[in-house]
């Protein structure tokens, strides 16, 4: 496999760049002093373009030829033939994007940022909207270096989300609307959940203690890992005994550190659990935005929010926050720590209602890059809808179309709905992996994760990016993508949470919530 | 300046890739988890290797004639022209050493390490002897690619302290030891100064705090720098705006943090000085090991020792440790750490006595080098000479030549002198800077720093690598290099701290320490 090792070794260079790279903006999320944001800023921007210099090298291309003829006769399943194939379509979609289409995105998402970070509580659409309408016009043209597409959105779809297509997403997007509309509309007829008991003072330290008590259970390996504070939290990999997460904390709020732990936990468990030999190689890797966005969620919130965890759990957290908590029952908390409401940011939203704020961004999304909508048109179809969906008017575009900063800092397209996907997966993987292993709920109450974590690495972590997210669903829960295990977990959870009447369970509909009748 | 502006765009690349290697080197040093030791130092080898690529490509010897062409009537002191010197300098030495001989001497320095590391506290010089050996082999190899010296340490040492010889070191430090034997007699010949007051539990935090207070005052700018901490203490930089120090603390002694801090700080100043139009080129960076040497021991000696110092920093000191020091007389805390002693640690040796630890490693390093001394007979010398010096018999090999990390992780040669280079230098540019501002001791006794660090940085710190340690130090004080300022320092100091006699001043002698009078 002379070939192949030639590759590896060209590869493994690249992967030292791009983590170089990674440790560069960790550092820049975490510590770095202000003084050194425009040194910063040029590195980052050197090791990238060196990085992909030597990706997209000939050579590279032409020891892929003989590395496929090399590895024609293994398993496609085998590493040499994982790796081959992997490789190859990073290639390909590396080569076609021009380099000067990259440096020209990436100076522009730079300057797009910045004056987003100014706009954005400024109010300020009108400053933005040119620069909106040059990064549509950038994302079609780097669309447009894939030709053949069905739908302009695919190309970029397909880069976080491979196997991915507007129309797939579209369809699944559709039938979970259909269901989560009127489960919305249920949940909101009710009374709403108290959640006064969070919003209590709680210092940092505590909190940190508490996250990093829990992390551990879950089986983060802070041998090969740590935890830092960030004001935007993120988990990065430096190597896969390298894997960095971040969190903040926000004192007025008792669990203001502690889901946001959880769900980079959830991103870094699945990073750690990735097989290393397969480290150095594109396959050391997550399979797929939506997959790894599965992976936060399903820690956050199918065991971080679920009751069973809490009766293991919540005594401790009694005993950390003893003044806060201390006459609280466990129910009142369970309670409020899944309160549903319909609110105006995506980032705060409970895991009910978050997917309506996806869904909406998604459609916008295919609507600009399809030509349906104009960027100038965009703040008020953004009101418009998301009056319709969520049933509560917009008050201004800081809380509108200013207030994720995607849009702002990359293309748009092929971003948005991996965090759909990723609850919807969570939900297909945590059923499978309750159905191999029915002791599992068991075994969480006692504040054990072990089993639960060793199906997933089975299943999942430790295949890097051998296999499409597709690939990996049929292959761990012998079915397809579907959004029916989520929409299942949601309603037996929030059914009796909020006394939700049976019928209610399948009712499908996609009229606007603000039609709903006086609870 | 065409060629001039393309070569600077050459260097910044290598600029960006070696302030990212600092940054891999940093983060392994300070917060990286055991489980990134393999692939971090991987990392550090490829962006080594590729800013050695980048910098001797035939393109920068081409750039390097045609931008001598055009900052030919330039004054040589212009940033154009000082650029091109010293990159010229830089460039035929790196094209010098071939990529084998790097490569071969990085993965032997990696191993003797590791292997010291085990060897050190295992009092294990049987071990390291054969990697020693091959050390010294390739320290020659290394020194002959650069053939007409003088002596085969010249050229180790002209990649540290450019300028300087072996024969101009032997003479400065023979002058010099002739003074310093016969002071350290007089003083250890006297009752020894009384630290039990440093010896003190002293929380970590309080004393960070304390350090923090102090390099404020200094002038250390947080906005361009942070403190942290590590094993074992260094400073570095990723950008001019950007540079990093490292402390250690130790409960057990008061002090046990503040004088690392003080060091790591004196070398921030000077790198936080360098006039900012330097930035990514060769000239942002210090004039030569000494030079940088001398600003760490000016603000930790020189300063940080002084009495004027203490009668501003004392009241705050009791203030932090009430209990330790509430008691304690300004006097008392003063000779305490000044105390002098004859003692088997270079790292713990008192300004006194540490450059004879120096002076004997730099003698050894010759006679080594010149071949006079053979690996085995080592430890023999080492014991023999450090009795003859210091006065004490050496009890094993891990406080003799199993001391220091120096020779096994990096060459034989050239590394040593730069200490006392240093210490030298130190107290030459400060009576230079008292002499331009007679006020300044008044100044430090009131906390202010400003005038002594604004004469540093005018006359060092901003010309960056601009000048050699002569040159610096001609324009700076006027005069050549010399031991003078620097026993004078020590007799005004230490004659009343140890009430010696003045008809010691100026005894010279080189006789074995061990054969003083009782006192």
């Amino acid at each position: 496999m002379k070939a192949l090792d030639e590759l590896k070794t060209r590869l493994l260079e690249v992967s030292d760049l791009n983590s170089s790279t990674a440790l560069l903006r960790w550092d820049q999320q975490t510590y770095m002093p202000r003084g050194g944001a425009a040194a910063r800023g040029r590195q980052m921007a050197t090791l990238s373009r060196l990085a992909h210099e030597k990706f997209t090298d000939a050579a590279v291309g032409r020891l892929l030829d003989r590395a496929e003829r090399e590895t024609a006769s293994l398993p496609p399943d085998s590493d040499g033939a994982a790796l081959v194939r992997v490789t190859r379509r990073l290639y390909e979609r590396s080569v076609r994007i021009p380099a000067s289409l990259v440096s020209e995105f990436d100076e522009h998402n730079a300057a797009t940022y910045q004056a987003w970070t100014v706009a954005q509580p400024a109010n300020d659409f009108a400053t933005m909207r040119p620069l909106l309408e040059k990064t549509l016009e950038l994302s079609r043209r780097k669309a447009n270096c894939f030709p053949g597409y069905e739908s302009i959105a695919d190309p970029l779809i397909d880069m976080d989300d491979h196997g991915m297509k507007a129309s797939s997403v579209r369809e699944l997007f559709s039938a979970l609307r259909a269901r989560l509309v009127p489960l919305v509309h249920a949940i909101t007829s009710r009374p709403p959940a108290d959640d006064s008991c969070l919003r209590q003072h709680a210092p940092a330290a505590e909190q940190l203690a508490f996250g990093a008590q829990v992390i551990k259970a879950f089986g983060f390996d802070s041998e090969r890992g740590r935890l830092d504070l960030t004001p935007h939290p993120f988990t990065t990999r430096f190597s896969l005994g390298d894997v960095r997460i971040t969190t903040r904390v926000r004192e007025d709020v008792l669990t203001g550190s502690l889901f946001v732990t959880l769900h980079e936990c959830g991103h870094a468990l699945y990073e750690q659990g990735i097989r290393g030999e397969l480290e150095g190689t594109p396959l050391a890797a997550v399979a797929s935005f939506g997959v790894d966005e599965s992976q936060s969620r399903l820690w956050e919130n199918l065991v971080g929010r679920s009751r069973g965890f809490w009766e293991h759990f919540y005594p401790k957290l009694q005993q950390a926050f003893p003044k806060q908590l201390g006459e609280v029952e466990l129910d009142t908390f369970y309670r409020a720590i899944n309160r549903v409401e319909r609110s105006l940011c995506r980032g705060h939203a409970d895991e009910v209602t978050y997917n309506l704020h996806i869904l909406l961004r998604f459609g916008l999304e295919l609507d600009l890059l399809e030509g349906r909508l104009a960027v100038k048109d965009l703040p008020h179809a953004w009101r418009e809808r998301f009056e319709a969906d969520l049933g509560i008017p917009v008050p201004d575009d800081r809380l509108g179309v200013l207030q994720d900063v995607h849009w702002y800092s990359g293309p748009i397209g092929g971003v948005f709905q991996g965090y759909t996907l990723g609850n919807v997966m969570s939900a297909q993987f945590h059923a499978a992996a309750l159905a191999a292993h029915p002791e599992i709920p068991g075994q969480i109450a006692k504040g054990e994760f072990g089993t639960l974590r060793g199906w997933l690495r089975d299943n999942l972590y430790q295949h890097g990016a051998r296999f499409t997210a597709a690939e990996l669903i049929r292959r761990a829960t012998g079915k397809d993508m579907s959004s029916e295990p989520y929409l299942d977990y949601l309603w037996r959870k929030y059914q009796p949470l909020y006394r939700l009447e049976e019928r209610g369970r399948y009712a499908t509909g996609n009229g606007p919530l603000k039609a709903q009748p006086a609870s």
